[in-house]
């Protein structure tokens, strides 16, 4: 018994290093992409190198199979959400895929996406698809080599999916996407050849950049983003950043003649650091301290950002703070005009700026598409053509050239393949989160439109960011809301939102 | 020859790395100080506090020892000066020194002093000597230890000295001290005592702080330092750290009603960053890619802020933009004026913000009670009373309290004893080469009334910058100067300039 427990405490005592490393090299990247100076990253890059090389040896330590050898099956993994036997099941999970990755893939993959990032930066640049693609095509071999190391049940894809949302299944993935699409579709149709639009140009006037500044940290903070234990930087890609139990840092973007840009980006990074700031310090390193999968971070960015931060009780309470921070712009507008303006959907070409309905009919092409790559259907030189076909289809606008298109996103260059499909699942769990939160704390609209966000907040720090990694995503979905994931409740909420508001 | 040569490439191989390592401690450093949300301290003194185990690890590696011994002697130690043999000697020091500290006391060590930090940040806020007096009586015990487990070859103080100003003893760096303060106390009374006194209450009229940031920064990158290899934040105690061989970030703090405190201190921490910047990058990591001592840092610090920047050409050639820059402080000021003012000698007594003359006699004192107290000639408990006593005797002012008293630096705290007399080292040696730099270049002020400062830069690049530790402080002076360091060159800069100044 007592043993069992001491293994325990070598376990998370050896985790919690190797998680310290990591917590240092989240500060390396974002240091990189906010303060570092121009010449130093190529040091940097051997910085990153050797910490993650330091890393990948850790997790492959023997004695981690050793020690989860002695601990799987025993008292501590009885109880299948307990916080121990979460650790020594994710833990076993994680170290087993690890071992399975020979260290000379590892090492190749480093280094072709560190390049094909370099490759990519310029090519997008330049506009020029085909000096990135015999990169792209080496990336995709190489993810291809990585998913046959690690195995799968159906499909290749199955392995790639797997780091990014623990769990999830390719083809059910891939039927949600499509019942989503085959009803986003005429939703999004008729939301763009109604006769009522909203004038989307007010967002467009001047907003001085300080003020947005200090109305976005207003809000952020007013949700709950705790700044004692974060901050909010300026960077050209935003993202959120873990360095710590107790330091997340997220960032943004600022354009003067542009609003929703830095605010709903704001929100949308507060969001995912909500979530972070939630999750139990005191297991900190360990499976029950860490978020779920990516699909369940973004859940929470995206129900900040548009359930909350595009409705209209939201904006009932925060458009005279506005009125007040952006008199220019803003005096004599409406609330109503407002949140249509806030609202409008409209077909785009750039995923990261579409509106909240299109935008997963963006995630969706880029699915289909790396699907169809990994599998050979598409060799990676139709893959532009494939692209134009593909956004013709499904949005009926075309890019003018590959920089606004195949172009436009990291992902792929980084090796990031499987990645994109956690940006809808978002969208959808957000949905059935918000529906059941809604439902529990007897309408959430009423709170919003006074300004009190501290019950929902309580609601998912209580269902979701307290239990970190201590379900998958599918049972916390089942546990959190009753009914597995489905693409109902966002089509709802979508429909619920924009047919009043298109149809007047 | 080939079997030599692989080792000394598996030897720097290893250090490079642990210099990495290091590297990534300096950014852990530099942001905590400058970025780190404020409940993100406990953590990042948990990460601070694993990477110098780890270093310290690496520090005393035997297979350090194994590949130096075979290294020593070899043909690659034959030329003294040689990169190689500077290698092969500086890291058998350091080696042999590290290896000396038993891990317990390294780990007593950096416990005492963290606390020791908090204790008198404590303390010196409350103005409360007696509550860190025990800890310092057990850092000062500590560090007695750690000079016995070194060993020296006259007195203890000699082994911590070493730490900042490799070679230097004790007795000699007392002799200079003495001499410079029989001369100096005679001069600073003159120049107090003179009738004819700058108004320096000139330079704390209204200089808006973005105007003193932007100045700053086009002072700091005319004199050479690089802002695509370098940075300049905002702290609270301003500093220079190196973070990489491309990533030199300085720090400064503003006052809008005092001009000399950021201005002075940009130019001071820049001077600092143009020696981490003229270092060779492809030695990063090595002795010879590495600063000689901290005696020279500073010396390069003292050259830029002092002899350059409060001299009367710097300013022949600055003060029109800085006219032009604070038109509501400066219209109507007279050039001479504004110089006078920037060099006002006057016993003052905090450190930190002391003029040239009278800096090198706070650093006198502090160098006498640190040598008393480290013997036990001086008991802990009776500092105060004898820091008020020396400011009394050598300042003739006395502090109101122990907070800007005895409590002002943070030094003794962190463990840093043998660190101040590297100040006035610092003083004496860019005196020193100043004068050298002036004869060989045929005269330096044209130059600088001109605001060309490439000459000067060139020189320290190629006199000091360049050679990293190839050389002994004491060797470099004598094969820069052609002669030992004496207290002669900065007494004669000193005198050439007030005397002039305060005697019209």
């Amino acid at each position: 018994m007592s043993s069992i427990h001491t293994i325990y405490e070598e376990l998370c005592t050896f985790v919690r290093q190797t998680a310290m490393i990591e917590s240092i090299q989240e500060l390396l990247g974002w240091d990189e992409r906010t303060m570092m100076p121009p010449a130093a990253g190529e040091y940097r890059a051997e910085q990153m190198t050797y910490l993650a090389g330091w890393v990948h040896q850790r997790r492959t330590d023997p004695r981690l199979g050793g020690w989860l050898n002695e601990l799987t099956g025993s008292s501590l993994d009885s109880d299948a959400h307990s916080p121990s036997a979460a650790t020594i099941r994710e833990l076993r999970r994680d170290y087993e895929k690890s071992c399975k990755l020979p260290q000379s893939l590892v090492e190749q993959l480093t280094r072709a996406c560190v390049l094909g990032q370099q490759i990519w930066t310029q090519a997008r640049k330049d506009n020029d698809f085909r000096s990135f693609q015999p990169h792209l095509q080496q990336i995709f071999r190489l993810k291809l080599q990585q998913a046959e190391a690690i195995g799968y049940q159906d499909q290749p894809y199955d392995a790639l999916l797997d780091d990014f949302e623990p769990h999830a299944r390719t083809a059910d993935v891939a039927d949600v996407l499509t019942g989503l699409k085959d009803q986003l579709t005429p939703l999004v149709a008729t939301l763009v050849d109604s006769p009522r639009q909203p004038d989307a140009s007010l967002l467009q006037r001047r907003y001085p950049i300080a003020d947005q500044q200090a109305f976005g940290r207003q809000v952020a903070e007013s949700i709950g983003f705790d700044f004692q234990r974060g901050r909010l930087d300026v960077t050209a890609h935003p993202f959120c950043a873990g360095l710590g139990p107790h330091d997340c840092r997220i960032t943004t973007r600022y354009h003067e003649h542009e609003f929703p840009m830095a605010f709903f980006g704001i929100l949308h990074e507060a969001g995912h650091g909500l979530y972070d700031q939630g999750l139990p310090p005191e297991h900190y390193g360990l499976p029950p301290g860490s978020y779920l999968s990516l699909g369940i971070h973004e859940s929470q960015s995206r129900l900040w950002e548009n359930a909350v931060g595009r409705s209209r009780s939201f904006w009932q309470h925060y458009f005279p703070h506005a009125q007040q921070r952006f008199p220019e712009a803003l005096s004599g507008v409406v609330l109503d005009d407002f949140h249509f303006a806030v609202n409008q959907v409209r077909p785009s070409l750039i995923r990261v700026e579409a509106d909240e309905a299109t935008y997963n009919l963006h995630i969706i092409i880029r699915f289909e598409l790396e699907l169809a790559l990994l599998t050979g259907d598409l060799p990676v030189g139709d893959l532009p053509g494939a692209w134009r076909e593909k956004y013709r289809e499904t949005l009926g606008i075309e890019p003018p050239d590959d920089a606004d298109g195949v172009l436009q996103d990291i992902h792929w260059s980084a090796g990031l393949i499987g990645y994109f499909p956690t940006y809808t699942l978002g969208n959808l769990y957000a949905a059935q989160f918000y529906h059941q939160a809604d439902t529990d704390l007897g309408g959430i609209e009423d709170m919003l439109a006074r300004g009190e966000f501290a019950p929902l907040l309580e609601w998912l720090r209580r269902h979701i960011h307290a239990k970190g990694r201590c379900y998958s995503a599918a049972e916390l979905v089942v546990d959190v809301t009753g009914r597995s994931l489905a693409s109902q409740p966002l089509l709802d909420q979508l429909r619920g939102k924009y047919l009043p508001l298109y149809q007047g």
